[in-house]
C-alpha cells in the first residue's frame, strides 16, 4: 500500500507585476507524519488575503515567500493526529496551514477558536478579518458618533466589516469600491450612507460630494489613488488608519503623495499603521463583541467561496483584480469530525 | 509738524520658486492711532520663521498672505498706548506684530509673556519655538529613554531645542543638518550623539551608520529627501512627528514617498502632525519646564540675530537657504521701557 498523498501549491517563480497562473505549481507529495510536539492538521477552509501578494515581493512583517515554498495562508483545519489530549481528532483549529491539504503544525501555536458561528464566519467576521476591522476602527481610528468615516476596498473582507461597525457607532459611512455590483451591495445590503466607485473620472469630486462635512477617519486598505484623493478632504485632527496598501501589491504605479507631509502638519492629521497581532492579548474580547453583533443581526457576514484547493491561485488573482465581494475563501475539504 | 512715520515691509508680488529681494517692498506710512479695544505696540524683536514662505503660497492654518499686505510675523513688542490699565506703556507683549515698526493689535489678544530670560530667550526657547519643540517631542513623539531620536533641521530654532530635550530624556540623538559649521556646533556645543550632513552622497547609508539600532522617533521639520531616507530605518511602532515640510516651501521637488503607505502598515508607524496652538491650554506649564531647563544649564538658547527691519527679507531668504544656526531673529528696535 502506498503512502497517502496530498496536493499542495508552491510558488513556481518570483512574480513580477500582476500574478498569473504560471506563478503557481500544483504538486503531490506524501502526507507527512507528525514528530514530537507536532500536530497533523487537515485544512478545511483557506483564507485568501491580498497580503499574500506582498509576501512574494519581499520581507514584510514575515520573511519573503521564496520560490519552491508552499504559499502561506491562514486556514481553519481539523486535527488528524496530535500527541496532546486536548487536540482530539476532529477538533477545529485556526492556523497558518498554507495552500495544501495537510499541514504539520507546532502544537504550541494552535489556538482554540470560538465555537460560535459557521466555519465561514469563524475564518472571516469572527476571525482575523473581523478582528482587523474591529481593532483598526475602534482602537486606531477611534471615530465618534456623527463623524464621517470613509473606507476603501469597502466591499472587501475587512472593509465590509469596518463600514458596518462604523454605522453601529453612529457614523456617516462612505465606501469606496470598484464596481456597480459592489456599490449596489454596500448600499442595499449593508446600508452604507454613500458609495463611490473609484473608476469614476473625477474621484476627488465624487468623494467631496459624498462627504459634505469632510472626512474624520479614513480606513485605508489600498493607498494609491484613493488615498491621494481622500487626503484633501481630511478634516483637522483627522485620522488615516493604514491597514493595507493593496494598490501597490500588484503593480499599480503609486499616485503622488507630494502633498501628504504638508497636509499632515497643517491639518494635524494622524496616519497610523497597525497589525491585528498587535492586539493579540485582546482578541478574545474582540471576538465576543463581533459574535454578539453577528447574533444580533447588526453585522452581516459576507463570504465569497471557491471550491477546491486547485482554484486557490485563481481565487487570489481574481481577488487582487477586485473580483470579490466580502471574504474570499477556498474550501479545501469538508468537516469530518 | 508732520505725523510720525514708520517703516514696514509688504509682499510686493506673488513669489514663485526661491524668494528674492524683489518679492518684498519697504514703504513708509504714518504710525496709526489706536481705536477702542486696540493697543499700539512698538515691535522690538521679530521672529523669522520658514512658515512665512508657506503663507505666501496658499492657505495653510491661516489665510494666504496677499500681495500688498504687511508680511506676517511673530514679535516681541512694547506697549506704546493702550486703553487698558494692565498694559502700561513699556509693558512687553508677544503678538503677531508683523514686519513693521509699529502694530495696532486687538487688546484682547495680547498675552502676558514670561519675565524669565532675555528678550531673545523669550521669543525663542521660552516662546513658540521652544513650546513647539517641547509639545511635539514630549506629547506627540513620546520617546523613551534609550531610544533613538532623529531630528532634521537640527541646527534650526526648533530642531536645536528638540535635540537637547531628547538628550535630557536619555535618548540617543542624531541631528540632520546642512553644513560643516552646523554639524560641529551640534556635536561640540549641544552634545548631539551623532550628526549627518544631508548633502552627503548617500544619505540613507550615513543615517544607517548613525542609527545602529534604527530610529524610534523622527522629528520631521523638512519632509522631502530626509524623510524618505529616514523612513526605511524606522523601527516597528516608530513615530514620525510632522512639524514642518520646509523642503517644499521654497521649491524643492519632493522626493518620492511611494514606500510610505506600505511601511506605515508593515512597521505600524504613526505619522502625526501638530501645531503648537493645539496645546495652548498647557503653554504655561511648558514655559515653566523650559525656563527651568534653561536656568539649570541643561538647555542652551541659540540665536542668530540680524539688526534692522530692512534686513528682514535677507534674514528670511538666508533662513530658507539654511543659513541660520538656532533661532533667526531681526532686532527692529531696542527696549525703552
Amino acid at each position: 500500500m502506498s503512502d497517502p498523498q496530498q496536493r499542495r501549491i508552491l510558488l513556481a517563480r518570483q512574480p513580477s507585476g500582476p500574478l498569473s497562473a504560471d506563478d503557481f505549481l500544483l504538486d503531490t507529495t506524501p502526507v507527512p507524519d507528525p514528530g514530537p510536539g507536532q500536530t497533523l492538521c487537515r485544512n478545511l477552509l483557506l483564507s485568501i488575503d491580498p497580503a499574500a501578494r506582498a509576501w512574494m515581493s519581499g520581507p514584510t512583517y514575515r520573511d519573503q515567500l521564496e520560490v519552491g515554498e508552499v504559499i502561506a495562508g491562514y486556514t481553519l483545519a481539523e486535527v488528524v493526529r496530535s500527541d496532546v489530549d486536548e487536540l482530539a481528532p476532529g477538533t477545529i483549529v485556526a492556523t497558518q496551514g498554507g495552500w495544501q491539504e495537510y499541514a504539520l503544525v507546532d502544537t504550541t501555536t494552535l489556538r482554540p477558536i470560538s465555537g460560535r458561528g459557521s466555519l465561514e464566519d469563524r475564518v472571516s467576521v469572527l476571525g482575523v478579518t473581523g478582528l482587523t476591522a474591529y481593532f483598526g476602527l475602534v482602537r486606531v481610528g477611534r471615530p465618534e458618533a456623527g463623524q464621517t468615516v470613509v473606507v476603501s476596498a469597502a466591499a472587501g473582507a475587512t472593509g465590509s466589516v469596518v463600514g458596518q461597525l462604523a454605522r453601529t457607532l453612529g457614523c456617516r459611512v462612505v465606501g469606496v469600491c470598484g464596481s456597480r455590483a459592489k456599490a449596489d451591495f454596500l448600499r442595499d445590503e449593508l446600508h452604507f450612507d454613500a458609495v463611490v466607485d473609484h473608476h469614476t473620472d473625477d474621484l476627488r469630486a465624487a468623494l467631496a460630494a459624498a462627504c459634505p462635512d469632510g472626512v474624520d477617519v479614513y480606513f485605508d486598505n489600498v493607498a494609491g489613488r484613493v488615498l491621494t484623493s481622500v487626503l484633501p478632504l481630511m478634516n483637522t485632527h483627522g485620522v488615516i488608519v493604514s491597514c493595507g496598501s493593496v494598490s501597490a501589491y500588484d503593480g499599480e504605479q503609486p499616485a503622488s503623495l507630494r502633498a501628504l507631509p504638508g497636509l499632515i502638519v497643517t491639518r494635524r492629521l494622524r496616519m497610523e499603521g497597525f497589525l491585528v497581532h498587535d492586539f493579540e492579548d485582546e482578541w478574545e474580547q474582540g471576538e465576543e463583541f463581533l459574535a454578539a453583533e453577528l447574533e444580533s443581526g447588526r453585522l452581516t457576514s459576507v463570504h465569497d467561496v471557491y471550491d477546491g484547493l486547485e482554484r486557490a491561485p485563481e481565487a487570489l488573482i481574481d481577488l487582487l483584480a477586485g473580483g470579490n465581494i466580502g471574504k474570499r475563501l477556498v474550501r479545501i475539504a469538508s468537516e469530518e469530525g
